[in-house]
């Protein structure tokens, strides 16, 4: 063996056993929940599917766990972010669309009231994220989205929108990777919305975002092939079509599940009906001081969790912090 | 230290060493292919976007592969293989529907005139596929693709399907893997015909393919939540789809595709146009005597990879051997 492949090896052997006196020492590994019931059972749970022998291992290739977006891994007030999104290229595609001034949902919109331009209802959003989330390529539609993430903010936290994800969500995830699942995003949100950015913040890349989509659609150009994204509504990622997008982009039944609202309360009642140990939880938004207190849209699904066991995290009782700290 | 521990580490220690040692003698990793230009391309463009520090130098999880099924991991003649579960199921299902014996594709189907039934076109054959692939939960339709794939048999080999995979291209997707790859299927069959045994059989996990797709539907019973597949198209992956099903599943483009027809040709325009060293691969079916030799339907591919130097493999002169062997 040659000298320096031996002190490589030694090396190597060296912090392999520091890992495994820091493994002793068992850190907390979500140090920003407070001790309580919540936080036990996804200890409990994530403790016993990773112990083998026991009947409720699961191999890892079967820890499968998905995650609502909004309102679960990140703050949906006073509008979906998206929506945010949605507003701001409307302000800048306006000069492109001089006849949106005599047009609602627009008009409203380009004079500052959302208010009255969401009175139109789906219909208005609908319109809304159309003419702004259609009509160009998708390597466009990807540099925009960059471009708006890294500088929009917040009305009134004045922070990036993805600086408002939940710092305790942030170790969930890690810590479920760190036991070997595999975790998704299933959201009602925009999937090319999500993918630029789902890996940086979240550690989910983006062939683990499960979303809503357009239609998309392959042109030869004389630059080469791109993808269209057309103005048609492809898939809705929400209720009952959560079991549905994860089927298709997944193909296997989650074990663990993680919403907020009644949104995703399918994917919750698919996710527990397999067999063997499953686990389910709802972000319950009870801080209005720190984020938001509210239940509405999600009524159906806190009763189902209630008769169920399912866990129901108290934002205000359970999470020492809500967002991560800024620099 | 414990002395447990320190034996444990040395003995790691010992089989890194080992590692090391075997690796510098670097086996053969294609061992059924040819050595010639096939071969080496594969290994030159491996090697280039794995060594970091140079500018073709791409990070693992960009590593992306993209693979065709029919035809190019396993054999596509006299029918496509999953013709073949879509007629048994036929002959299964024929007492619950008597009706089939007065009505086309059905009727000449059952007199075992598979000829005659598929002189429909693409009506026939979508009437069969439906008649067969609907009509059930997915939990359901997976058990009985299990069942099938486990038992039938091809009627020329006599080997199961699984069989007639291609041993040089099992050994191509596990180097890729071993390079930090993720590989996927984008096939134009079915994504629930495939994922019951693309895992045993190829090593690509449920959640790494892409196919053809029904409409299901989440529906909540007695006995818990379904999802039910209709008789309906939801999405046909191939030709310019192939594109468009790898934009909405996998949400990156792939840096290497593998191919071998016309069906293709759109996801590897799609792959090669990326920035940065990108790989095509198409396996030409040339030797008659080991499996089929034949262009039809490859023209346009087999055309374009000439023009623009993709690797076109030659069955019959590149590879050692077709099927892997059988106990």
């Amino acid at each position: 063996m040659p000298k320096r492949m031996l002190w490589t090896t030694l090396a190597v052997a060296f912090v392999l056993v520091m890992g495994q006196l820091s493994m002793a020492q068992s850190p907390d590994p979500l140090p920003s929940w407070s001790d309580g019931a919540a936080k036990a059972s996804i200890i409990d749970f994530v403790t016993k599917v990773t112990q083998e022998g026991t009947p409720d291992f699961v191999p890892a290739p079967e820890r499968i766990a998905t995650f609502d977006n909004d309102g679960t891994l990140w703050s949906e007030k006073p509008l979906y972010f998206q929506l945010f999104f949605a507003l701001d290229r409307v302000k800048a595609l306006a000069p492109k669309h001089p006849e949106w001034k005599g047009k609602e949902p627009f008009a409203s919109l380009l004079k500052g009231d959302v208010k009255t331009a969401l009175e139109g209802g789906d219909k208005a959003v609908m319109d809304i994220v159309m003419a702004t989330h259609a009509g160009m390529t998708t390597e466009d539609f990807e540099k925009i989205v960059k471009e708006w993430i890294a500088t929009a903010k917040h009305p009134k936290t004045h922070r990036l929108f993805t600086e408002m994800t939940y710092q305790p969500m942030l170790e969930l995830l890690a810590y479920l990777r760190a036991n070997g699942f595999k975790t998704f995003i299933v959201s009602g949100g925009g999937i090319e919305f999500m993918r630029p950015w789902t890996d940086p913040v979240y550690g989910v890349p983006p062939e683990q975002v499960v979303g809503s989509s357009v239609k998309t659609k392959f042109e030869m150009r004389k630059g080469g092939p791109v993808l269209m994204r057309l103005p048609e509504v492809d898939f809705v990622d929400d209720k009952a079509g959560k079991p549905v997008g994860i089927n298709s982009h997944i193909g296997r039944r989650p074990i663990a599940a993680f919403g907020n609202s009644d949104g995703d309360l399918q994917m919750l009642q698919w996710a527990t009906a397999g067999k063997g140990a499953r686990f389910a939880l709802l972000v319950h938004h009870t801080d209005a001081n720190r984020e938001w207190a509210y239940d509405k849209g999600a009524e159906n699904a806190l009763r189902e969790a209630a008769s169920k066991g399912w866990t129901v995290v108290d934002m205000k009782k359970d999470w020492k912090v809500v967002y991560p700290p800024v620099n």
